[in-house]
């Protein structure tokens, strides 16, 4: 969903946006569908995804046999480096944009990361954004020509959940297409949502408080979305 | 030939050494294969190798169909940003090694980067590592604690080759588990290396001014090689 209005946003700016995913051996490999369905719905200029075994080091409920917590208040997520976390992910996801961005030309690198909601990830601080901004700089063979600078875009930065909703909304981002559950699970081909992970309580939350339907479909473990 | 140099480096500081190799598209996956053989050789701890495809980003010889460049002299090839430069992989490889030393609750990052010899690499450079080292402690959630730190250490970065070639030897490093060569070809089961990429020319001019004879094999393309 921050993706997906990052992209909108970054697109209304004038950019010309090509959206970068990873496949980092999460559980939730449903986002990367959504992803595609998100560049082709945008009209993205192209749309790439990167494999990286994250895997392979451990460390964090989303891609290791660590439990995704569940059933935790929306007041309670923001509280302290949660089980989700994956180490130094945030680094890797801008290092890897970067290279990209240096094959491409390009000098903007737009991410969703969001401050309010961030739930305790270190790696979602603007201070972190400041100085990855500074090193790209000299990591990177355009960064030593003069003049050359890269900017970081975190529009979703100090917005709640519910205002990237209503975001979503005036920049025309269908949200059916995007896809937030930790832990989804399938029936009969479809997708659900669990409705209990920190991301699916953020997310209903955020519709909630903004008023709106969220369009997505949940699974019968979670009780309380009727509409 | 650095990796290897830096590792038994890292072991005589008295630290627990955790081995960490990147499989990224490169054409040279021989270097895996040398790097296993290192880990052991060394008694490491443990060592991994995490895929990460950044062939899917192209802009470099070493992953795409772009030609490496071959047979020129040591002093040409410091000069500018080479075509074997892959954008931002030293950002990359810090990146993930700088999760799994969340994992593991290490403070410390060798890499075998080196100035001297850096061809042109942009992030092979002191101002680039002082840069990374802000960013680790503001990226991670060990960073966020009170007085946690990350150390970056490079310990080849002023040497030439010949010192390392030199530093290998005090360190007891046998060099011919080592592998270089960007461009390597194997005949009848047997490594070559070509002799004439950027690579093996910086390795050779190394070991001819240490008065050392190199141990690996070198193919027939490779005409100066004759002890």
């Amino acid at each position: 969903m921050d993706s997906a209005v990052t992209a909108a946003w970054a697109r209304r700016q004038g950019f010309r946006v090509h959206g970068l995913s990873f496949d980092y051996g999460q559980r939730h490999g449903q986002e990367l569908e959504a992803a595609r369905r998100v560049a082709q719905g945008l009209g993205l200029e192209q749309h790439r995804t990167v494999r990286i075994d994250l895997r392979a080091l451990g460390g964090s409920a989303l891609t290791d046999e660590i439990e995704v917590p569940r059933g935790r208040e929306p007041e309670e997520i923001g509280q302290g480096v949660p089980a989700t976390y994956v180490p130094a992910r945030n680094t890797v996801f801008l290092s890897v944009a970067l290279g990209w961005a240096e094959v491409l030309g390009a000098r903007d690198l737009c991410l969703g990361i969001n401050a309010v909601d961030y739930s305790g990830y270190p790696d979602c601080r603007p201070e972190f954004l400041a100085a990855f901004e500074r090193l790209a700089g000299l990591a990177t063979a355009a960064g030593t020509e003069q003049g050359v600078s890269y900017r970081l875009h975190a529009p979703l930065m100090d917005l709640s959940k519910a205002e990237i909703v209503l975001l979503a909304e005036e920049l025309d981002v269908d949200l059916a297409w995007t896809h937030t559950c930790y832990s989804p699970h399938s029936e009969g081909g479809t997708i659900l949502a669990c409705g209990t992970c920190d991301a699916c309580q953020l997310r209903l939350e955020g519709f909630r408080q903004a008023g709106r339907r969220d369009p997505i479909a949940y699974g019968p473990r979670h009780d309380e979305h009727s509409a």
